[in-house]
């Protein structure tokens, strides 16, 4: 099973971080391997001390069920087949910013990000992604 | 108090295992005893990661409550009256797939399975309990 | 990087199992994969409740560090170069239990066992070792 | 009061991975922000998962305590006056590897570093603090 390098790590986390700054956005930015485990942050200067926390466990939640953070959001609402799956796991956020990382078919770890609104959040995420390319 | 033995809980996580794979599914496959305390545990390959911790909080669930995990659901929604339950105990999960595991009448242990929709969820753990019979 | 399968796992826990039984320990067998997250796991009747934790403890001690749970033991006494490493990770184990498993070079994942003394502890996870070659 | 830039930290983070590259140790690098929280983080291909955390908490223990992590280490003995301080704030660590960064006279945060003997880890640490020089 292949994983993230560093570099590769490195490259995403910059990425996203370039890509925050041109926006205006304060961001944190994680990036997990293919484990769930941290593999490479950077925390931008005045981002939410918040964040932190927020953006590894969006990195985590999308690499423990291989799917966007924000899709387990629809299904643990209230009256939702997974409500309140968010105590599990040390902490879920299912809320948009956390995105699987893959290379080829093959899911090598995943990014979150967390900071601002959650459509800017993604937006961060998904530069991040597209530097993995 | 009987206790759910080894031999049981190997039986039930072996044919939930092989009802998962016959219908393609990738599951995360928990057995307790009646103390709630891990008894058998087995990941089939790829499964979730996060898919672990949720599959053994549904087998606990079941057993402190000696119900199914997802009865408590309707009850813990927003205005129910057990909003929010799911905080107690280190984290509950309230939808489906944890199931009681009885002997006679008596209740011996349960199982939690995650991994999939909660409906395969359920019909994975549901092909445990009917190993115990 | 390759990571250990069910198959695998299922086959070390119940070598264990059977190598304790033999020797009349009561066992708790933890298996975890390459990135340190349970695999599969079985607890012998009547074994030590308080040992389902330390089992799970010790193979991720090992994997974490990629080494014999024990060997970490020494290094951790008071005045030792690692003293008090227990706080990290949410709980280490630095007593004999927990031991690498293998693939040619490469680590797979760890087996952790808990019940008996320590070096009662340590041969069952060899007898899990071996059943892997 | 000034705070460490991701700028700065970055620099730190690459100048002490880029040391320990050249001496062959695999190693995870943090570094704290004045108020102790996660700044920047990478993790080095092949280091130790067990020492993501680790490194964390060095630098922690660094910048909550405006001492080397190793400085409290003969503290914290048995006997010593801070006796098992380690299990204070979610869990020090105080052996080497974590060390205060600071500009003129202020301190702006801490980098810790695990991965290899406390020796290793307070060298690259030590290269980490030079790059802010």
């Amino acid at each position: 099973m292949p994983d993230i390098t560093l570099t590769q790590a490195t490259t995403i986390v910059e990425a996203a971080r370039s890509f925050a700054e041109s926006k205006g956005f304060l961001m944190n930015i994680a990036v997990v391997d293919q484990g769930a485990n941290l593999k490479a942050f950077g925390r931008m200067d005045g981002a939410w001390l918040g964040s932190i926390d927020i953006s590894i466990k969006k990195a985590r939640t999308a690499r423990w069920f291989d799917m966007e953070s924000g899709d387990l959001g629809p299904l643990s609402q209230p009256g939702g087949p997974l409500y309140n799956i968010e105590v599990s796991n040390g902490g879920l956020i299912t809320f948009p910013g956390g995105i699987p990382l893959t290379v080829g078919d093959e899911i090598v770890g995943a990014i979150g990000v967390s900071g601002g609104s959650v459509d800017e959040d993604r937006s961060v995420a998904l530069a991040g992604v597209d530097a993995l390319s």
